[in-house]
């Protein structure tokens, strides 16, 4: 606390991302990157503006990135807005799009972001519990807001709504904007941007951190009508006018360029998903239905903080989060064949 | 407009970047980039990190690049807050130390984003005229304020204020953060780092965009007391913990470690600096006093905004402002000695 500080600074309750150990040797099963790289393609592209360019400052547009997005997902660059990694897009989501003097729903077990974005720009978030099933139930967002959100599939339960669920509650609030975070829907799900055309309400969000293996890079992305797109903008010009740097939207735009890859890592993660649950449910896991690349599983007798603290004694980062509902959960990522089998060979052995 | 924006949203006027022409062969003398390449230490340190890392997370706190710019510039590293960019770094400052129900102060001549970040967060912005000689009077800054910000050299002038001024502008305002925005100090002031020390309330910014020729690479930083650099951090980690990506803190690093280049570099911006005045002098224009990569120069009989449409028929961008007391003015990037030939024989043939 300093008498320099703006009066809110003090409220505020950052987010605490996943550790990013420094030690090398790790199973790092934490913060839900893809254990498998980047496109070779995303190198070379990177490598090509690689050079005295970077003196200059890059589009600030993005023109060409979303180009390529917008033709990848059948919508027109008016209705993509990019952002440096999705945590900066919802950031400007709830500035521009969420003050409407009533509170923003989302789920009680959800990401953990959300409420600090309600701290900083001091919008009231409601929080709507899941079913006892850790599912979202449409009806329950069928009462006053000022907006909603949620990740679909969700994080971290990793559970998947239908879209015709999606589409209950975009009808349910016609004069309320959706936003779906599809961050992990390339490993099952289905996007919901295939109805953005028939909802001037709803806007998707994604990233390029998961599926195609670009946490590093950090590039997000949003699509909706463009009035939805046109209130970000405002916002991101008014905070930063070049907030993807040259490399990052070169890079990114190779990845959407290289689709083989992109399946065949989504495909990677998949299998190995439905291996590492049927081997944790032998294991006396209750592993909930994941469409995401990681698992959310609790064991039915040990303590979750204790398997947590015990496998990192083994060399295995998993996240754990000791919250209600969830404190007995472990949140795993899925890993190559490789560190899944030493997270099964560590499990087997506490 | 549309029903689900935010109601600040439709007043928000965004800031307007110089343009970055999609045309190639056009001397680009508009947005303040640095005419030489960034250093080849930089490229080679990127290129180390251009490979299967991308798929993780980069370090959120960007450990190793405060390290060194604190080591550079003799402070902690718990003195150093970094950011997307500098203009990143201002709006986490407006938003985290300028909200203090009183106006913040700037010259009526200054970085255009200033305003705007004002409009972004609702606060009273209060503009300080500078003398007829386009200079800062510390004189002027000595009145009832929530905070203090201009570039040191300003720009678009390009003025330089002493140190023993801005310690005038510190002493006089002890309850409030007084921001000394160093984006072109390299090109021949002295950086009021070296009062941060004595000085709790001063904020300094400073940007690679300009002087370390990595506009194209969006890293920026804030230096000043760890409580000012704690409320940064609180505002960054309720917004985006992860703003540099991992290349981005790679070049950055190496920027600063190659401080030969660097130098060279500065030099060489310098003395071009000074032939063009010089040049520009004769050929009958009135050019302010630069200490930075820019000047700023009107003719005598010549309109400003007429020049500037001319050389662009030739092919040469500058920036003009079509704003009062400036709008005769134009700001000339310093270039390569080839670039700022073409100015000259395209002037003298207007």
């Amino acid at each position: 606390m300093s008498k320099f500080w703006s009066p809110l600074v003090s409220s505020l309750v950052p987010y605490v991302p996943g550790e990013q150990p420094k030690m090398a040797n790790l199973v790092k099963l934490n913060t839900n990157e893809n254990p498998y790289g980047p496109s070779p393609k995303v190198i070379e592209a990177i490598q090509a503006e690689l050079n005295d360019s970077l003196r200059l400052y890059p589009d600030p547009e993005g023109e060409s990135l979303r180009h390529t997005i917008a033709c990848y997902h059948n919508v027109t660059p008016e209705q993509v807005f990019l952002g440096n990694g999705s945590d900066e897009v919802l950031a400007h989501i709830f500035y521009a799009l969420f003050q409407h003097g009533q509170p923003i729903l989302y789920p009680d077990v959800t990401y953990s972001f959300y409420p600090v974005y309600c701290g900083l720009y001091n919008i009231e978030g409601k929080t709507v519990p899941l079913t006892d099933s850790f599912e979202i139930n449409p009806e329950d967002y069928k009462q006053p807001n000022g907006g909603i959100i949620f990740p679909n599939p969700n994080a971290p339960t990793g559970r998947y709504l239908e879209l015709e669920h999606v589409e209950e509650i975009l009808r349910a609030n016609p004069d309320r904007v959706v936003v779906v975070d599809e961050a992990y829907v390339d490993f099952g799900g289905e996007s919901a941007i295939r109805l953005v055309g028939q909802n001037p309400n709803l806007l998707v969000c994604q990233t390029l951190s998961k599926a195609r293996s670009l946490a590093g890079l950090r590039v997000g992305f949003a699509i909706g009508h463009p009035d939805l797109v046109e209130a970000l903008n405002r916002v991101k010009n008014s905070f930063n006018s070049y907030p993807l740097d040259r490399l990052a939207l070169a890079g990114a735009k190779a990845a959407y360029e290289d689709k083989a890859w992109f399946q065949k890592s989504c495909d990677g993660v998949i299998s190995e998903r439905e291996r590492v649950a049927g081997e944790l449910s032998c294991l006396g896991f209750e592993v909930l239905p994941s469409k995401a690349n990681f698992v959310f599983a609790r064991h039915k007798e040990k303590s979750g903080e204790n398997l947590a603290k015990e496998l990192r004694e083994q060399g295995i980062i998993v996240r754990h989060f000791n919250k209600p509902r969830i404190s007995e959960f472990l949140r795993i990522t899925i890993g190559t064949s490789e560190q899944n089998d030493a997270l099964i060979t560590a499990l087997k052995s506490l």
